[in-house]
């Protein structure tokens, strides 16, 4: 077997997630793993991501490792897996690593970019990718929020409902929230790792301070209560795109999708 | 019957062109009649437009106008036929206007964009609204190019093959070409009016020019030989959206889209 490391987009409209699943399900790991499979030659195909993403969201720069037996070098690898996968994913880098690598234990940092659309009206340029929030957004309330919640704390409250992680503890290096109010709206968020749902909880919560429904200074005690219930809703998945992941000694190189 | 002046935003994917066209053709203007039609109560209703887009081109600020019989003033109006319209399309603007309103004679002049997409693989989240260029694009090159076209001249070797347009010469005030190769290409064309295919065909031309296939300064042979058979090819629709049409007295107001 060989291993490589590999650095994905894809349009999450079309997918149910990363993850594989049984049957005629689409996900983003299936289609790799029937495309490596096509040049296996019967043999064993193994690919891990960083992280899952669920189903309708995009990424411009997913990190996975793929390990197979195949005599192709990484050009040619690269160009025959692409050819193989279908028109809405695509593998922008390849290259060989050490059988070691685990592309979601050895993730340093995530960087995730969520779009809102702010108009009055819906955008339908826009419809595929950005979620449309009609009321007027207070941006330097939704900042002074954000503010709040950079930094390591316990975010409990904002995984999704249902979840059993021991340890809620991350550490969010970067929210940025760039745009005007009736316009494009761009969240940007980095961090050590995120709960399931995180990213989207936290926008949805950002979002009801923006409309005046919440208290920027009230994350402080939303973070305490470790309580999913009091966060806001989880935003809609199409607006959000796992944007890069950083690794501490290989980097895992340009983004080919910002 | 009361005359209103719209400004709509329009995915052209799921349409066949501006033009209404009889049968189950699905159009921009059929979908602005039939949304008007269901508020005359009966009564004839016209829709007229600044000109006709192809199929799956996209339009920002498309400007049209509309004639029915309504009791509504123009703010519920605006809200009925955006309720009635599809998904895919929707009207940002609307003013009462004079009936001798007519967005196609009166337009003073007319923005168009056109995205590229220059890296080497394809790119699934841009897919929709880019054309995929995987050769690098000298771009100095297309600018040189670009300069001789524009200003005012004869372009009858850029409109679309069987035209039979009397009247060939339009003006350009403006090409520009923004952005990096390797990464994205945006055309932007302001002009007094244009043939039909004009753009496409001026990007397909460029494009060609942008790989080294022609010289820029074969513009000038190409606009003087009067001759369709010696531009570069068609460029695809979707990379294509009308921006913005500009009035002499009423101006039209901000583009919603940009």
């Amino acid at each position: 077997m060989r291993h490589f490391r590999l650095v994905l987009e894809y349009d999450g409209a079309g997918f149910e997630g990363w993850q594989i699943q049984p049957g005629e399900t689409r996900t983003v790991q299936g289609a790799l793993v029937q495309a490596a499979e096509k040049l296996a030659g019967g043999g064993e195909v193994v690919v891990r991501g960083s992280g899952r993403t669920d189903s309708g969201v995009h990424a411009a720069g997913q990190v996975a490792s793929v390990a197979l037996e195949t005599d192709l070098d990484a050009e040619a690898l690269l160009r025959a897996l692409n050819g193989n996968l279908p028109r809405d994913v695509v593998i922008h880098e390849l290259e060989a690593c050490d059988e070691a690598f685990d592309p979601r234990r050895q993730a340093k940092t995530k960087s995730y970019a969520y779009a809102v659309w702010n108009g009055a009206l819906r955008s339908p340029l826009r419809a595929a990718r950005y979620v449309h929030v009609p009321a007027p957004l207070d941006l330097p309330a939704m900042r002074e929020a954000a503010f709040i919640l950079k930094g390591e704390h316990d975010f409990a409250s904002f995984q999704a409902a249902g979840s059993d992680v021991e340890n809620t503890v991350r550490t969010l290096h970067r929210i940025a929230i760039s745009g005007d109010s009736g316009g494009e709206v761009f969240f940007e968020f980095e961090g050590s790792g995120f709960l399931r749902h995180m990213v989207r909880n936290l926008v949805g919560t950002l979002l009801e301070v923006g409309q005046g429904r919440r208290e920027p200074g009230s994350m402080t005690g939303l973070l305490e209560a470790r309580d999913r219930g009091l966060a806001g809703p989880t935003a809609p998945a199409h607006g959000l795109t796992l944007a890069w992941v950083e690794y501490p000694e290989n980097d895992p190189g340009e983004t080919p999708g910002k």
